[in-house]
Protein backbone atom coordinates (compact mmCIF):
# COMPACT_ATOMS: atom_id res chain seq x y z
CA UNK A 1 0.00 0.00 0.00
CA UNK A 2 2.01 3.31 1.18
CA UNK A 3 5.35 3.26 -1.60
CA UNK A 4 6.41 6.17 -2.06
CA UNK A 5 7.72 5.98 -6.02
CA UNK A 6 9.64 8.62 -5.93
CA UNK A 7 13.55 7.38 -5.42
CA UNK A 8 15.30 8.62 -3.09
CA UNK A 9 18.72 9.31 -4.34
CA UNK A 10 20.21 12.66 -2.66
CA UNK A 11 22.48 11.17 0.06
CA UNK A 12 22.24 15.06 1.75
CA UNK A 13 18.68 14.64 1.99
CA UNK A 14 17.51 15.55 5.74
CA UNK A 15 16.12 11.36 5.98
CA UNK A 16 19.34 10.16 5.33
CA UNK A 17 21.43 11.76 7.86
CA UNK A 18 18.93 11.30 10.29
CA UNK A 19 18.94 7.21 9.42
CA UNK A 20 22.62 7.20 9.13
CA UNK A 21 23.38 9.05 12.80
CA UNK A 22 21.31 5.82 14.34
CA UNK A 23 24.44 4.09 14.57
CA UNK A 24 25.66 6.34 17.33
CA UNK A 25 23.28 5.38 20.81
CA UNK A 26 22.80 9.18 21.64
CA UNK A 27 20.83 9.92 18.72
CA UNK A 28 19.19 6.58 18.97
CA UNK A 29 17.64 7.46 22.42
CA UNK A 30 17.33 10.91 21.97
CA UNK A 31 15.08 10.09 18.28
CA UNK A 32 13.62 6.69 20.42
CA UNK A 33 14.92 4.90 17.47
CA UNK A 34 17.01 1.99 15.57
CA UNK A 35 18.05 -0.07 12.36
CA UNK A 36 17.85 -2.86 11.57
CA UNK A 37 20.02 -4.06 8.52
CA UNK A 38 20.05 -6.76 6.13
CA UNK A 39 17.22 -9.09 4.48
CA UNK A 40 17.00 -11.46 7.48
CA UNK A 41 17.13 -9.16 10.22
CA UNK A 42 14.03 -7.00 8.49
CA UNK A 43 12.17 -10.51 7.87
CA UNK A 44 12.31 -11.54 11.26
CA UNK A 45 11.41 -8.01 12.75
CA UNK A 46 7.82 -7.78 10.27
CA UNK A 47 7.75 -10.80 11.07
CA UNK A 48 7.60 -10.68 14.80
CA UNK A 49 7.21 -7.33 15.59
CA UNK A 50 5.85 -5.43 12.74
CA UNK A 51 3.93 -2.97 14.90
CA UNK A 52 7.56 -1.56 15.98
CA UNK A 53 8.85 -0.69 12.24
CA UNK A 54 8.00 2.91 11.41
CA UNK A 55 9.84 2.92 7.75
CA UNK A 56 11.21 0.38 5.65
CA UNK A 57 13.88 1.89 2.67
CA UNK A 58 14.86 -1.10 -0.13
CA UNK A 59 17.47 -0.45 -2.88
CA UNK A 60 15.98 0.72 -6.10
CA UNK A 61 19.22 -0.65 -7.71
CA UNK A 62 18.36 -4.61 -7.87
CA UNK A 63 21.61 -6.53 -6.86
CA UNK A 64 24.66 -5.67 -5.53
CA UNK A 65 27.27 -6.96 -7.94
CA UNK A 66 28.30 -9.77 -5.18
CA UNK A 67 25.25 -10.43 -3.22
CA UNK A 68 23.89 -13.52 -2.59
CA UNK A 69 20.35 -11.36 -1.68
CA UNK A 70 18.21 -11.17 -5.25
CA UNK A 71 15.85 -8.68 -5.98
CA UNK A 72 13.06 -10.65 -5.56
CA UNK A 73 13.96 -11.49 -2.13
CA UNK A 74 13.99 -7.33 -1.64
CA UNK A 75 10.46 -7.28 -3.56
CA UNK A 76 9.10 -9.57 -1.14
CA UNK A 77 9.82 -7.94 1.89
CA UNK A 78 8.53 -4.83 0.76
CA UNK A 79 5.46 -6.33 0.03
CA UNK A 80 5.19 -7.58 3.70
CA UNK A 81 5.84 -4.43 4.85
CA UNK A 82 3.01 -2.83 2.71
CA UNK A 83 0.89 -5.52 4.10
CA UNK A 84 1.62 -4.21 7.21
CA UNK A 85 0.59 -0.45 6.56
CA UNK A 86 4.70 0.14 6.58
CA UNK A 87 6.33 2.81 4.32
CA UNK A 88 7.87 1.44 1.86
CA UNK A 89 10.69 4.03 0.30
CA UNK A 90 13.07 3.20 -2.95
CA UNK A 91 16.34 4.13 -2.70
CA UNK A 92 19.91 4.50 -4.52
CA UNK A 93 22.74 2.61 -3.75
CA UNK A 94 24.65 5.63 -2.97
CA UNK A 95 21.67 6.84 -0.57
CA UNK A 96 21.65 3.03 0.91
CA UNK A 97 25.41 3.54 1.39
CA UNK A 98 25.41 6.36 3.06
CA UNK A 99 22.71 4.56 5.74
CA UNK A 100 24.50 2.23 6.46
CA UNK A 101 27.75 -0.33 5.29
CA UNK A 102 25.88 -3.57 5.66
CA UNK A 103 22.82 -3.26 4.79
CA UNK A 104 22.26 -5.93 1.61
CA UNK A 105 19.93 -3.69 -0.11
CA UNK A 106 16.93 -3.47 2.88
CA UNK A 107 17.15 -1.32 5.70
CA UNK A 108 14.60 -0.72 8.43
CA UNK A 109 13.69 1.99 11.19
CA UNK A 110 12.00 0.66 13.81
CA UNK A 111 10.46 2.21 17.49
CA UNK A 112 12.90 1.81 20.34
CA UNK A 113 10.98 2.60 22.98
CA UNK A 114 8.20 0.39 21.85
CA UNK A 115 10.73 -2.27 21.46
CA UNK A 116 12.29 -1.98 24.60
CA UNK A 117 9.17 -2.23 26.13
CA UNK A 118 8.51 -5.89 24.31
CA UNK A 119 12.22 -7.03 25.04
CA UNK A 120 11.51 -6.17 28.89
CA UNK A 121 8.61 -7.65 29.92
CA UNK A 122 9.66 -10.56 31.99
CA UNK A 123 8.09 -13.91 30.91
CA UNK A 124 5.75 -15.91 33.55
CA UNK A 125 6.68 -19.47 32.66
CA UNK A 126 6.83 -21.05 35.86
CA UNK A 127 10.16 -22.84 35.36
CA UNK A 128 12.19 -20.19 32.96
CA UNK A 129 15.50 -21.45 31.24
CA UNK A 130 17.58 -18.09 31.58
CA UNK A 131 20.15 -17.13 29.44
CA UNK A 132 23.00 -14.34 31.33
CA UNK A 133 26.26 -12.27 29.79
CA UNK A 134 27.82 -10.44 32.54
CA UNK A 135 30.08 -7.06 31.01
CA UNK A 136 30.02 -8.83 27.13
CA UNK A 137 31.04 -6.15 25.39
CA UNK A 138 32.00 -6.97 21.37
CA UNK A 139 28.42 -6.47 19.61
CA UNK A 140 29.37 -9.78 17.52
CA UNK A 141 29.55 -11.58 20.17
CA UNK A 142 26.60 -9.87 21.74
CA UNK A 143 24.42 -10.42 18.52
CA UNK A 144 25.64 -14.60 18.61
CA UNK A 145 24.96 -15.32 21.87
CA UNK A 146 21.34 -14.41 22.18
CA UNK A 147 20.81 -15.91 18.84
CA UNK A 148 22.40 -19.08 20.80
CA UNK A 149 19.79 -18.63 23.47
CA UNK A 150 17.10 -18.37 20.90
CA UNK A 151 18.16 -21.93 19.62
CA UNK A 152 18.24 -23.16 22.97
CA UNK A 153 14.87 -22.36 23.60
CA UNK A 154 15.74 -20.26 26.65
CA UNK A 155 13.10 -18.52 28.02
CA UNK A 156 14.99 -14.92 27.68
CA UNK A 157 18.27 -13.34 27.56
CA UNK A 158 19.74 -11.07 30.35
CA UNK A 159 22.82 -8.49 29.56
CA UNK A 160 24.69 -8.23 33.09
CA UNK A 161 26.29 -5.13 34.28
CA UNK A 162 27.69 -2.65 31.86
CA UNK A 163 27.26 -4.36 28.08
CA UNK A 164 27.18 -3.27 24.88
CA UNK A 165 23.55 -1.28 23.63
CA UNK A 166 21.30 -4.21 22.49
CA UNK A 167 20.24 -1.55 19.64
CA UNK A 168 23.91 -1.13 18.14
CA UNK A 169 23.37 -1.87 15.02
CA UNK A 170 26.11 -4.70 14.70
CA UNK A 171 24.35 -6.51 17.37
CA UNK A 172 21.06 -6.82 16.03
CA UNK A 173 22.83 -8.15 12.90
CA UNK A 174 24.52 -10.96 14.64
CA UNK A 175 21.36 -11.90 16.01
CA UNK A 176 19.77 -12.57 13.00
CA UNK A 177 16.30 -11.28 14.21
CA UNK A 178 16.77 -13.52 17.40
CA UNK A 179 16.16 -9.76 18.96
CA UNK A 180 12.53 -10.26 17.62
CA UNK A 181 12.02 -13.84 19.01
CA UNK A 182 12.24 -13.30 23.33
CA UNK A 183 13.09 -10.85 25.64
CA UNK A 184 16.34 -9.65 26.65
CA UNK A 185 16.90 -7.63 29.42
CA UNK A 186 19.82 -5.57 30.17
CA UNK A 187 19.64 -5.44 34.45
CA UNK A 188 22.37 -4.40 37.12
CA UNK A 189 24.26 -7.72 39.08
CA UNK A 190 22.07 -6.99 41.88
CA UNK A 191 19.06 -6.87 40.19
CA UNK A 192 20.26 -10.53 37.90
CA UNK A 193 20.71 -11.86 41.44
CA UNK A 194 17.06 -11.00 42.38
CA UNK A 195 15.19 -12.01 39.42
CA UNK A 196 16.59 -15.60 39.89
CA UNK A 197 15.80 -15.58 43.68
CA UNK A 198 12.09 -14.08 42.67
CA UNK A 199 11.80 -16.98 39.88
CA UNK A 200 13.34 -19.32 42.06
CA UNK A 201 16.02 -20.48 39.54
CA UNK A 202 19.60 -22.06 39.99
CA UNK A 203 22.47 -20.04 39.01
CA UNK A 204 24.47 -21.90 37.06
CA UNK A 205 28.36 -19.92 36.33
CA UNK A 206 29.75 -21.38 33.23
CA UNK A 207 33.47 -20.74 34.05
CA UNK A 208 36.54 -22.96 33.83
CA UNK A 209 38.49 -22.42 37.50
CA UNK A 210 35.31 -21.95 39.82
CA UNK A 211 36.33 -21.13 43.51
CA UNK A 212 37.72 -22.37 46.57
CA UNK A 213 33.94 -22.34 47.55
CA UNK A 214 32.87 -23.74 44.41
CA UNK A 215 35.09 -25.82 42.41
CA UNK A 216 33.82 -26.58 38.79
CA UNK A 217 31.40 -29.46 37.39
CA UNK A 218 31.81 -30.72 34.56
CA UNK A 219 29.32 -30.34 31.55
CA UNK A 220 28.28 -34.32 31.33
CA UNK A 221 28.02 -34.43 35.34
CA UNK A 222 25.64 -31.25 35.15
CA UNK A 223 24.16 -33.33 32.06
CA UNK A 224 23.13 -36.11 34.57
CA UNK A 225 21.54 -33.91 37.62
CA UNK A 226 17.92 -34.84 36.51
CA UNK A 227 16.41 -32.86 39.34
CA UNK A 228 18.46 -29.46 38.72
CA UNK A 229 17.47 -30.12 34.82
CA UNK A 230 13.22 -29.90 35.59
CA UNK A 231 13.37 -26.78 37.29
CA UNK A 232 14.36 -23.40 36.64
CA UNK A 233 17.73 -22.45 35.84
CA UNK A 234 19.90 -19.39 34.76
CA UNK A 235 23.50 -19.57 33.18
CA UNK A 236 25.65 -16.98 33.80
CA UNK A 237 28.72 -16.09 31.28
CA UNK A 238 31.47 -13.54 31.86
CA UNK A 239 33.40 -11.05 29.56
CA UNK A 240 35.48 -12.11 26.79
CA UNK A 241 38.79 -11.59 27.77
CA UNK A 242 38.03 -11.64 31.72
CA UNK A 243 35.79 -14.20 32.29
CA UNK A 244 33.45 -13.90 35.96
CA UNK A 245 35.03 -11.98 39.24
CA UNK A 246 35.30 -14.18 41.76
CA UNK A 247 32.23 -12.30 43.84
CA UNK A 248 29.83 -12.58 41.38
CA UNK A 249 31.17 -16.57 40.72
CA UNK A 250 30.54 -17.22 44.94
CA UNK A 251 26.86 -15.35 44.44
CA UNK A 252 26.06 -19.16 42.13
CA UNK A 253 25.03 -21.56 43.37
CA UNK A 254 27.44 -23.64 40.75
CA UNK A 255 30.49 -23.48 38.82
CA UNK A 256 30.06 -25.33 35.13
CA UNK A 257 32.83 -26.05 33.04
CA UNK A 258 33.01 -27.52 29.47
CA UNK A 259 35.45 -30.58 29.52
CA UNK A 260 38.43 -29.76 26.84
CA UNK A 261 39.52 -33.43 25.56
CA UNK A 262 42.12 -31.57 23.20
CA UNK A 263 45.27 -29.70 23.48
CA UNK A 264 42.57 -26.57 22.68
CA UNK A 265 43.48 -24.04 25.49
CA UNK A 266 39.93 -22.69 26.05
CA UNK A 267 36.54 -22.20 23.66
CA UNK A 268 35.58 -18.20 23.44
CA UNK A 269 32.63 -17.11 24.36
CA UNK A 270 30.18 -17.41 21.69
CA UNK A 271 31.21 -21.21 21.31
CA UNK A 272 30.88 -22.01 25.30
CA UNK A 273 27.19 -20.33 25.43
CA UNK A 274 26.13 -22.47 22.10
CA UNK A 275 27.85 -25.60 23.32
CA UNK A 276 26.67 -25.02 27.09
CA UNK A 277 22.62 -23.55 26.62
CA UNK A 278 22.36 -26.44 23.57
CA UNK A 279 23.81 -29.16 25.52
CA UNK A 280 21.20 -28.39 28.63
CA UNK A 281 17.95 -28.07 26.74
CA UNK A 282 19.13 -30.93 24.72
CA UNK A 283 18.82 -32.76 28.10
CA UNK A 284 16.16 -30.89 30.15
CA UNK A 285 14.13 -32.00 26.84
CA UNK A 286 15.36 -35.72 27.26
CA UNK A 287 15.04 -35.18 30.77
CA UNK A 288 11.19 -34.71 30.68
CA UNK A 289 10.15 -36.65 28.12
CA UNK A 290 11.80 -39.67 30.06
CA UNK A 291 10.20 -38.45 33.18
CA UNK A 292 6.59 -38.64 31.44
CA UNK B 1 71.11 -16.96 22.10
CA UNK B 2 70.75 -16.24 17.90
CA UNK B 3 69.17 -12.48 18.33
CA UNK B 4 69.67 -9.92 15.81
CA UNK B 5 70.58 -6.51 18.24
CA UNK B 6 69.82 -4.30 15.39
CA UNK B 7 66.46 -3.32 15.37
CA UNK B 8 64.41 -3.71 11.88
CA UNK B 9 63.36 -0.33 10.82
CA UNK B 10 63.56 0.10 7.09
CA UNK B 11 59.63 -0.70 5.73
CA UNK B 12 61.15 -1.02 1.82
CA UNK B 13 63.72 -3.74 3.09
CA UNK B 14 63.80 -6.67 1.12
CA UNK B 15 62.93 -9.00 4.07
CA UNK B 16 60.17 -7.03 4.70
CA UNK B 17 58.40 -7.56 1.34
CA UNK B 18 58.87 -11.10 1.87
CA UNK B 19 57.49 -11.16 5.07
CA UNK B 20 54.71 -9.53 4.16
CA UNK B 21 53.86 -11.46 0.49
CA UNK B 22 53.07 -14.34 2.48
CA UNK B 23 49.65 -12.99 2.71
CA UNK B 24 49.41 -14.42 -0.63
CA UNK B 25 49.14 -18.10 -1.73
CA UNK B 26 51.40 -18.21 -4.51
CA UNK B 27 54.19 -16.57 -2.16
CA UNK B 28 53.59 -19.09 0.43
CA UNK B 29 54.19 -21.67 -1.80
CA UNK B 30 56.93 -21.11 -3.92
CA UNK B 31 59.05 -19.70 -0.96
CA UNK B 32 57.44 -23.04 1.19
CA UNK B 33 57.00 -20.53 4.00
CA UNK B 34 53.86 -19.28 5.65
CA UNK B 35 53.29 -16.54 8.43
CA UNK B 36 52.20 -16.85 11.99
CA UNK B 37 50.82 -13.92 13.64
CA UNK B 38 49.91 -12.95 17.24
CA UNK B 39 51.41 -14.61 20.05
CA UNK B 40 48.83 -16.95 21.10
CA UNK B 41 49.54 -18.77 17.74
CA UNK B 42 53.27 -18.29 17.68
CA UNK B 43 53.60 -19.65 21.41
CA UNK B 44 51.76 -22.42 20.22
CA UNK B 45 53.95 -23.09 16.84
CA UNK B 46 57.09 -23.15 19.45
CA UNK B 47 55.80 -25.25 21.99
CA UNK B 48 54.41 -28.11 19.92
CA UNK B 49 56.44 -28.16 16.23
CA UNK B 50 59.12 -25.76 17.44
CA UNK B 51 61.54 -27.41 14.44
CA UNK B 52 59.50 -25.70 11.71
CA UNK B 53 60.21 -22.28 13.18
CA UNK B 54 62.74 -20.47 10.90
CA UNK B 55 62.18 -16.86 12.25
CA UNK B 56 60.33 -14.99 14.88
CA UNK B 57 59.65 -10.78 14.78
CA UNK B 58 59.23 -9.23 17.66
CA UNK B 59 57.78 -5.70 18.61
CA UNK B 60 61.21 -3.12 19.81
CA UNK B 61 58.37 -0.62 20.31
CA UNK B 62 57.16 -2.11 23.45
CA UNK B 63 52.86 -2.17 24.21
CA UNK B 64 50.59 -0.97 21.66
CA UNK B 65 48.88 1.69 23.32
CA UNK B 66 45.56 -0.45 23.46
CA UNK B 67 46.97 -3.91 23.15
CA UNK B 68 46.36 -6.72 25.61
CA UNK B 69 49.57 -7.80 25.04
CA UNK B 70 52.41 -7.03 27.01
CA UNK B 71 56.26 -6.48 26.58
CA UNK B 72 56.66 -9.12 29.34
CA UNK B 73 54.60 -11.59 26.93
CA UNK B 74 56.35 -11.41 23.87
CA UNK B 75 59.78 -11.35 26.01
CA UNK B 76 58.93 -14.66 27.33
CA UNK B 77 57.59 -15.92 23.60
CA UNK B 78 61.38 -14.44 22.34
CA UNK B 79 62.90 -16.06 24.87
CA UNK B 80 61.24 -19.99 24.32
CA UNK B 81 62.43 -19.40 20.35
CA UNK B 82 65.99 -18.48 21.51
CA UNK B 83 65.96 -21.65 23.45
CA UNK B 84 64.78 -23.75 20.66
CA UNK B 85 67.35 -22.14 18.69
CA UNK B 86 64.94 -19.89 16.04
CA UNK B 87 66.82 -16.43 14.74
CA UNK B 88 64.55 -13.53 16.72
CA UNK B 89 64.51 -9.92 15.11
CA UNK B 90 63.24 -7.07 16.66
CA UNK B 91 61.59 -4.55 14.74
CA UNK B 92 59.52 -1.29 14.84
CA UNK B 93 55.96 -1.02 14.64
CA UNK B 94 56.13 0.47 11.43
CA UNK B 95 57.87 -2.74 10.22
CA UNK B 96 55.31 -4.70 12.01
CA UNK B 97 52.32 -3.20 10.22
CA UNK B 98 54.03 -3.38 6.46
CA UNK B 99 54.46 -7.16 7.14
CA UNK B 100 50.90 -7.87 9.07
CA UNK B 101 47.97 -6.13 10.61
CA UNK B 102 47.06 -8.41 12.66
CA UNK B 103 50.35 -9.40 14.57
CA UNK B 104 50.08 -7.92 18.23
CA UNK B 105 53.64 -7.38 18.33
CA UNK B 106 55.01 -11.00 17.17
CA UNK B 107 55.09 -12.84 13.72
CA UNK B 108 56.69 -16.24 12.78
CA UNK B 109 57.48 -16.95 9.56
CA UNK B 110 57.72 -21.28 9.59
CA UNK B 111 58.68 -24.07 7.35
CA UNK B 112 54.85 -24.98 4.69
CA UNK B 113 56.33 -28.15 3.12
CA UNK B 114 57.47 -29.87 7.23
CA UNK B 115 54.68 -28.37 8.17
CA UNK B 116 52.31 -29.74 5.84
CA UNK B 117 54.28 -32.93 5.92
CA UNK B 118 53.42 -32.87 9.82
CA UNK B 119 49.34 -32.04 9.19
CA UNK B 120 49.11 -35.13 6.39
CA UNK B 121 50.32 -37.51 9.15
CA UNK B 122 47.19 -39.98 9.39
CA UNK B 123 46.86 -41.03 12.92
CA UNK B 124 47.03 -44.52 13.50
CA UNK B 125 44.13 -44.40 16.02
CA UNK B 126 41.94 -47.54 15.90
CA UNK B 127 38.61 -45.76 16.53
CA UNK B 128 39.53 -42.28 15.03
CA UNK B 129 36.71 -39.35 16.08
CA UNK B 130 37.35 -36.78 12.77
CA UNK B 131 36.04 -33.80 11.83
CA UNK B 132 35.10 -33.24 8.23
CA UNK B 133 34.14 -29.67 6.35
CA UNK B 134 32.95 -29.39 2.99
CA UNK B 135 33.87 -26.45 0.64
CA UNK B 136 34.44 -24.48 3.94
CA UNK B 137 35.51 -20.85 2.10
CA UNK B 138 35.85 -18.25 4.91
CA UNK B 139 39.33 -18.44 6.68
CA UNK B 140 37.76 -17.22 10.31
CA UNK B 141 35.33 -20.11 10.03
CA UNK B 142 38.01 -22.60 8.95
CA UNK B 143 39.87 -21.48 11.74
CA UNK B 144 36.70 -21.96 14.38
CA UNK B 145 36.21 -24.92 13.53
CA UNK B 146 40.01 -26.40 13.93
CA UNK B 147 40.20 -24.94 17.00
CA UNK B 148 36.56 -26.66 18.30
CA UNK B 149 37.55 -29.97 16.93
CA UNK B 150 40.64 -29.86 18.89
CA UNK B 151 38.73 -29.10 21.81
CA UNK B 152 36.51 -32.41 21.26
CA UNK B 153 39.36 -34.03 21.13
CA UNK B 154 39.13 -35.22 17.17
CA UNK B 155 41.75 -37.12 15.69
CA UNK B 156 41.97 -35.15 12.94
CA UNK B 157 40.65 -32.58 10.91
CA UNK B 158 39.75 -33.10 6.98
CA UNK B 159 38.88 -29.84 4.68
CA UNK B 160 36.74 -31.40 2.36
CA UNK B 161 37.14 -30.55 -1.46
CA UNK B 162 37.17 -26.75 -2.63
CA UNK B 163 38.14 -25.20 0.99
CA UNK B 164 40.40 -21.80 1.63
CA UNK B 165 43.68 -22.55 2.72
CA UNK B 166 44.85 -24.12 6.00
CA UNK B 167 48.13 -21.77 5.27
CA UNK B 168 46.52 -18.34 4.88
CA UNK B 169 46.87 -16.52 8.09
CA UNK B 170 43.59 -15.54 8.83
CA UNK B 171 42.82 -19.19 9.02
CA UNK B 172 45.80 -19.63 11.61
CA UNK B 173 44.96 -16.85 13.52
CA UNK B 174 41.75 -17.81 14.16
CA UNK B 175 42.77 -21.42 15.02
CA UNK B 176 44.66 -20.03 18.21
CA UNK B 177 47.30 -22.17 17.75
CA UNK B 178 45.34 -25.88 17.09
CA UNK B 179 46.86 -26.22 13.57
CA UNK B 180 49.83 -27.44 15.56
CA UNK B 181 48.11 -29.45 17.69
CA UNK B 182 46.36 -32.07 15.51
CA UNK B 183 46.58 -33.36 11.76
CA UNK B 184 44.63 -31.07 9.22
CA UNK B 185 44.21 -32.92 5.91
CA UNK B 186 43.05 -31.68 2.41
CA UNK B 187 41.45 -34.16 0.25
CA UNK B 188 39.13 -34.91 -2.34
CA UNK B 189 35.46 -35.69 -1.83
CA UNK B 190 36.55 -39.41 -3.27
CA UNK B 191 39.63 -39.63 -0.88
CA UNK B 192 37.62 -38.58 2.12
CA UNK B 193 35.00 -41.18 1.64
CA UNK B 194 37.82 -43.76 0.94
CA UNK B 195 40.18 -42.94 3.81
CA UNK B 196 36.54 -43.53 5.89
CA UNK B 197 35.81 -46.70 4.61
CA UNK B 198 39.81 -48.03 5.11
CA UNK B 199 39.51 -46.38 9.03
CA UNK B 200 36.18 -48.11 9.10
CA UNK B 201 34.45 -44.99 10.32
CA UNK B 202 30.49 -44.33 10.78
CA UNK B 203 29.89 -41.24 8.17
CA UNK B 204 27.60 -38.68 9.91
CA UNK B 205 26.56 -35.67 8.08
CA UNK B 206 25.51 -32.37 9.91
CA UNK B 207 22.82 -30.97 7.92
CA UNK B 208 19.30 -30.03 8.73
CA UNK B 209 16.83 -31.50 6.09
CA UNK B 210 18.73 -34.75 5.06
CA UNK B 211 17.56 -36.29 1.72
CA UNK B 212 14.82 -38.95 0.57
CA UNK B 213 16.65 -42.10 1.81
CA UNK B 214 18.52 -40.58 4.88
CA UNK B 215 16.08 -38.50 6.88
CA UNK B 216 17.76 -36.49 9.58
CA UNK B 217 18.53 -38.03 13.23
CA UNK B 218 18.55 -35.55 15.73
CA UNK B 219 21.30 -35.32 18.06
CA UNK B 220 20.39 -36.37 21.19
CA UNK B 221 18.70 -39.52 19.47
CA UNK B 222 22.64 -40.07 18.30
CA UNK B 223 24.08 -39.68 21.62
CA UNK B 224 22.06 -42.64 22.89
CA UNK B 225 23.53 -44.64 19.95
CA UNK B 226 25.59 -46.30 22.38
CA UNK B 227 27.41 -48.49 19.55
CA UNK B 228 27.78 -46.20 16.86
CA UNK B 229 29.88 -43.77 20.02
CA UNK B 230 31.76 -46.50 20.94
CA UNK B 231 33.46 -46.73 17.16
CA UNK B 232 35.20 -44.43 14.75
CA UNK B 233 32.90 -42.03 13.35
CA UNK B 234 33.56 -38.99 10.80
CA UNK B 235 31.46 -36.22 10.84
CA UNK B 236 30.64 -33.86 7.31
CA UNK B 237 29.89 -30.39 8.15
CA UNK B 238 28.72 -28.79 4.62
CA UNK B 239 29.65 -25.14 2.94
CA UNK B 240 28.28 -21.82 5.03
CA UNK B 241 25.63 -20.75 2.73
CA UNK B 242 25.07 -23.84 0.73
CA UNK B 243 25.25 -27.11 3.17
CA UNK B 244 25.58 -30.50 1.81
CA UNK B 245 24.64 -31.84 -1.82
CA UNK B 246 22.00 -34.31 -1.89
CA UNK B 247 24.81 -36.64 -3.38
CA UNK B 248 27.29 -36.19 -0.69
CA UNK B 249 24.73 -37.00 2.15
CA UNK B 250 23.81 -40.41 0.40
CA UNK B 251 27.29 -41.21 0.51
CA UNK B 252 27.11 -40.82 4.36
CA UNK B 253 25.54 -43.50 7.00
CA UNK B 254 22.91 -41.13 8.92
CA UNK B 255 22.22 -37.50 8.38
CA UNK B 256 22.07 -36.37 11.94
CA UNK B 257 20.37 -32.27 13.09
CA UNK B 258 20.84 -30.18 16.12
CA UNK B 259 17.26 -29.65 17.22
CA UNK B 260 16.05 -25.80 17.40
CA UNK B 261 14.30 -25.24 20.61
CA UNK B 262 13.46 -21.45 19.75
CA UNK B 263 12.14 -19.24 16.76
CA UNK B 264 16.05 -18.86 15.71
CA UNK B 265 15.87 -20.40 11.77
CA UNK B 266 19.23 -21.97 12.10
CA UNK B 267 23.06 -22.22 13.77
CA UNK B 268 25.71 -21.00 11.74
CA UNK B 269 28.70 -23.35 10.78
CA UNK B 270 31.05 -22.79 13.78
CA UNK B 271 27.94 -22.73 15.99
CA UNK B 272 27.01 -26.06 14.76
CA UNK B 273 30.07 -27.67 14.27
CA UNK B 274 31.43 -27.02 18.06
CA UNK B 275 27.76 -28.26 19.63
CA UNK B 276 27.82 -31.08 17.86
CA UNK B 277 31.56 -32.41 18.29
CA UNK B 278 31.51 -31.06 21.54
CA UNK B 279 28.22 -33.54 22.05
CA UNK B 280 29.15 -36.47 20.42
CA UNK B 281 32.53 -35.86 22.61
CA UNK B 282 31.31 -35.43 25.36
CA UNK B 283 28.60 -38.32 24.75
CA UNK B 284 31.27 -41.06 23.62
CA UNK B 285 33.35 -40.59 26.36
CA UNK B 286 30.67 -40.76 29.45
CA UNK B 287 29.63 -44.38 27.11
CA UNK B 288 33.11 -45.42 27.31
CA UNK B 289 33.57 -44.63 31.10
CA UNK B 290 29.95 -46.25 31.92
CA UNK B 291 30.90 -49.41 29.86
CA UNK B 292 34.52 -50.07 31.69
Amino acid sequence: MPIEQQVMSNVRAERVRRVAELANRKHREKNSQFLIEGPQAVREALTWQPQIVRDVYVSADGDEPDSPISTATLGKLAAQAMRENIYVHKMTRDVEHKMSKDAQGIIAVADLRACRERLERVPQTPHPFIAAFWQVRDPGNAGTVIRSADAAGCDMVILVGDCVDVFNPKVIRSTTGSLFHLPVLTLSEDEFFELCHEKKTSIIAADVYGTQKLPPVSLPELERDRQLLAGGKAVLFGNEARGLETGLLDECDMVVSIPIYGKAESLNLATSASVMLMSIAMSSRVETMESR
